[in-house]
């Protein structure tokens, strides 16, 4: 009898409803998923608690790497630069240098360690347009050159990126993500959650978060700080 | 009166022969150098002193950043693999899994906090040609991708990842770095220094960076662990 294997994906998983459900959409897709997390002193603690949620619910392995990025600065989710709560334009404050670059590295090195040729990361260049690394030419660029970083490259493997949010609004992911059995009260969106997870409510974040369970026509499952509205 | 101010650089120091070469090129080409070197759980830790030591000498300031790699695992030089102590064929176990991809990717967000447009690595194409992302195709393709990567990118500036010692033999190394003035009796390459920072004088680091000086034509200021050579 053979035993059927699955090809190994390493997904990155912020705690976040995106990486939720990229996670979701890998396990579809038929991989045996690795999930990752990074430790990079972000203000917002409890979507690491968080992705410790969605990985059990999803039956997954996370790792937790701590890199604490604070020492290199530059973000309003990293420095004592106060998160805006009103709409701002361009690249925002909230932007973590070179921060998927960095995510992409770390999950690229576990990918080696594993034998694993494919890498999830939950960009989305709809809603984050403002932010560099999150669009399409940066995942092929990161694509091209990961495929000459490794040992599994020189030997002939094809390592792949996959962005399966990239094209979609923040409605089109919440559907996905329900109709693939996503519990988002696991998830933490909110740049400045409190201890408990509960949302903020007025950071970009969770205007976005709001606004797409409003326009996918799905209850709003949030937990927020002042309104308490759910549990 | 118009103060010169010179353009900043990250440079990426590991404490070893070629990095505090680089960083020497560096000074010479009128960069303002910021020194970056990354605790990543390697078992030579004596390398990490030796980054302190060469950043001192040449002046600049150097930011230490702790990333466990021992986490991933995956390398002789993270984890518990015998480093080996003769020559060996192929990719050596003493590669660490991404870890020029991660390097990079961690001076790249140093350099976008700085403002800084150039980043040195002291890769070697010649003598490792075993590690994958030694190779100019590498550096290439992850200039590429780091032009997409940040802000500065999408607002026009143009990232330079420079190599100056891509293409020279250890003896050209160290012959370059002896006319800028570089002290090698403070730089460790070992895989295996002890405390004290004395090399094994057996691993392949050991091996070339010997050879190295020999075909230099230099007295090898090197301290080993049996000989007690020199101090």
């Amino acid at each position: 009898m053979v035993t059927d294997t699955k090809d190994k994906a390493v997904v990155l998983l912020s705690g976040g409803l995106d990486s939720a459900t990229a996670l979701a959409i890998a396990q579809q897709r038929g991989f045996d998923c690795y999930a990752l997390s990074v430790d990079y002193g972000q203000r917002h603690r409890s979507e690491l608690e968080a992705a410790v949620r969605v990985a059990n619910a999803a039956d997954v392995p996370l790792k937790t790497l701590p890199l604490d990025l604070r020492a290199i600065g530059g973000s309003a989710l990293t420095d004592d630069i106060e998160v805006p709560e009103s709409e701002t334009a361009g690249i925002p404050v909230t932007y973590v240098p070179a921060r998927n670059t960095i995510m992409l590295s770390l999950a690229l090195a576990y990918a080696e360690v594993l034998g694993a040729d494919d890498i999830f990361i939950g960009v989305n260049a709809v809603d984050y347009s403002g932010y560099p690394d999150c669009r399409p030419e940066f995942i092929a660029a990161y694509q091209q050159m990961a495929r000459l970083a490794t040992k599994a490259g020189v030997e002939g493997a094809e390592l792949s990126i996959h962005t399966p949010l990239i094209d979609l609004t923040k409605a089109e992911i919440i559907r996905r993500g329900i109709d693939l059995g996503v519990d988002y009260s696991l998830t933490v969106s909110c740049y400045q959650a409190d201890r408990e997870g509960r949302a903020c409510g007025m950071c970009d974040s969770c205007r976005i978060r709001r606004e797409g369970f409003r326009a996918a026509g799905i209850p709003d499952p949030t937990r927020y700080q002042a309104s308490e509205s759910s549990g």
